[in-house]
């Protein structure tokens, strides 16, 4: 709030539009940023799509030119509006911003680099930044905190699992020839985590009986073992949810009225349920 | 109850016989429908197979008319038992009555349109109506609130799932050549989302060693993925099943309190937990 | 207990011998008849391997026989020790252990019928049978009652999924052209719940972008869905578990002291745990 | 403690380095270890590399020495400076860490051998000792408690899951033909096991129509019988977490009453549920 005063003005009109939501001006560059983030990320689609970038070239062009102005004026007034520039620039959110805007300058620059088309995918995460104003994101910051602490138990999950892929893997490479598609380790590691995730692409199959008997053994253990990580955050997920109030679903008061013992009161509970006296 | 009166007599049978599932006529209608309704999905199924529809063509027709007509009449004798019969016509089940009564009756005017056969398959949507008399309807109205409330965390996971899809897709489409299947950034996210949620159809598999690492990471992270959506799912339902000795273990007293209008009482309170007030 | 004193005395030592398992005879008994079980089933599937079947065809021919004459011993022992043989012999398992042991005498009848592999697959069942002696089927038991008591929802559940499949399989078979593999109605069904269930052979795969568009949906939707039914199971074990002694984990005493009010005493505490006192 | 006293000066030394992470030297000697194992895993990966063996043959064969040598001094120090080394020799590690040693130099002798490939895979479990160090492995223990209790369940769990593919892979093998690759029994059950576990190469796939519709029913089985793992893990997982409050949820305190011999107190108990006495 302070540091409005100190700006001149216009930097504040600028600022209030782009770093905040409440105002009518600020909703709306919102929703023109998303709308121009998920065009931006369509139009990098589109534009691999051999068909229709040959039909449609000049049209994507002239959009990706639209993106790329705003996504460029966006980031000089966020520049401006913002009292210590270097800081944003440098920050998670400014490098992306810059990231994103640049592209199709460079390709005038570096003509035909097709690694610029992974660049403008940054774009999406931009996406992250609006969506802090939206309501659900009190959910995602439950989901990120279960996850968070749940962290420990499913690092050992992963590692348990790479070593078995390492084990499996080194095995299947043993078993099977290398007509089916076993041809080296890395490849049969490949096959296994294919295969223990119950992905099973069958791009390479066991075709031995001792192969398919092992394929077996491991398909089993993936089936068994998704278990591992569902519980965790089934558990995770149970501690952290809270009612629709903001406070814990599961009441844990041990009071007992004074006056007749009514036990199971709310943890916020002054005076007794049953026979009103105070606790 | 109250409208019953107004109507007239044969069309109050109707009404009891079409809207009700207590007598034994309206439950003889409502079987008689289930019958149909599941007999023409299975027409609309076998017209499809082609060596099957060439062989019985004339059975499959005359059964066809057979469920076209009882539609029809089922269809007119619910806009002359309601009182408001547009109100009936507009609603979603209106609608969906109409439009799985009419397409043999189009394919004599636009003929050999195969989009008729599209329309035919709402009929199963009909057994939705039907199924509200079941017994087991509770437990699907407790799946219903148990999802319903866990909404907001499943858009916030299926937004991740899809920000994740389109990243890993672009760098995979970067990554392997356009003739191992890659040929488009939208073909690379349908891949990735292919892998992500452990489908895994082999139609386009990658074949670069980078590729196959990459894959792998896309395959362990959707491994562990799939507990988000059960762990939301898992703590609700628990939420909204009810403990052993019969009482909910969330208790869901609506009452205010007369005298400082807390909520959230316990079901079996007489007083309010705050001042003790009598409710 | 009774009826053995009604028996004749051999007639008593068959019984004992087969229907008990703790006698040191009966336990022998038992662990031959897993043996030759477990030796039948692997007979049958050996049988079906041609090269092997080819190249060991007497030895397996001759194993049969053992087998099959020590079934119809078991067989004529089970009828003459028991009481009621003609209940024993229309029951459950009466009619698996007579269908288990007349293949081998039926192929001499019937020569060369394929379908009498079949049948002795059903060899394998009468484990079940043996395994009511093994000591985790009280765990088995557990498993079957918190399925058993959620089995509503499930059928709600996999309702549901065909419901789903009908429509989407529909949906893919008007978008997809037949020569990707969507040739008919029910073959787009079949493809669609290969798909919601994430099993994805890739025999039949969407070529269209409107069909593998569908298909990410479809994919989507099988990912989420599976986290219903393990949600359903997870709350009904968490009601059917119980902690090692046999008795609920969770303590939901609600006394308190008279003397100290201390609460979450042990269900079957007579004394204070704090202060001693009788409760 | 008191062994070190037994040992003369430099053996205690060793000893410390090897057995103990407390001390520089002996940490040192941890991450050195870990580097070297996982260096000789990659080498094992790098080598089934027929391109990288062919090219890099020479530095493969170098680092192979470098990591053979120091495990055989390792080796030699562990016999050295234990006080009863022939224990150390027969134990779990010790044979890892001897066959985990000797491939290198069997190469010389049994010339050629691709076995000895597998015996250097061994050299990945030898992380597990060093992981006991890694803080996380608190978590491990606890994720090993859950497993290891939910044992008896899961045994039942795989056992009706095996005894469901081999009826079904046996139905299977009797409807479709050879040609859609159910050659044998044991494949149809390779092939069933593929599917209930939702892994579906597509390698096998049934092609006739009642094939495909028992395939449906085996993918809606898998796809609901995935539950029943993830419910027993979590409702294990959800015992052995401890509370909000730091408490474990389940009472472990193991006294016994010193006048009753009553257990099972609270962890708090100071007083016998049952006779009052003091504890």
């Amino acid at each position: 709030m302070k540091e409005h005063k100190i700006h001149s003005g216009w930097k504040n009109a600028i600022h209030e539009v782009i770093y905040e939501a409440d105002t009518p001006l600020g909703k709306l560059f919102d929703i023109v940023l998303i709308f121009l983030i998920v065009l931006s990320v369509i139009l990098v689609m589109l534009e691999s799509v051999k068909e229709i970038d040959q039909q449609y070239h000049l049209i994507l062009l002239s959009l990706e030119w639209v993106v790329t102005i705003f996504f460029t004026l966006e980031y000089i007034a966020r520049l401006i509006s913002i009292r210590k520039p270097w800081k944003y620039v440098f920050s998670f959110y400014g490098i992306i911003d810059f990231v994103s805007t640049i592209p199709l300058y460079l390709s005038y620059i570096l003509a035909g680099s097709q690694v610029l088309l992974a660049v403008r995918a940054f774009r999406l995460l931009r996406i992250f930044r609006i969506l802090k104003l939206v309501k659900f994101m009190g959910e995602a910051s439950q989901l990120k905190a279960a996850l968070r602490s749940s962290r420990a138990k499913i690092a050992v999950f992963i590692y348990v699992v790479l070593i078995l892929s390492v084990i499996m893997g080194t095995l299947m490479y043993l078993i099977e020839d290398n007509e089916s598609g076993f041809t080296s380790i890395p490849r049969s590691i490949y096959w296994t985590i294919v295969t223990l995730t119950t992905v099973g692409y069958g791009d390479i199959a066991p075709q031995t009986n001792l192969g398919q008997l092992l394929a077996t053994v491991i398909m089993i253990l993936g089936y068994g073992i998704i278990a591992v990580p569902t519980g965790i955050v089934t558990v995770e997920f149970s501690k952290h949810t809270k009612g629709a109030n903001g406070k814990s679903l599961v009441h844990t008061n041990t009071q007992a009225c004074p006056s007749c013992s009514a036990e199971g009161h709310r943890d916020d509970a002054t005076n007794c349920y049953k026979c009103g006296e105070l606790l």
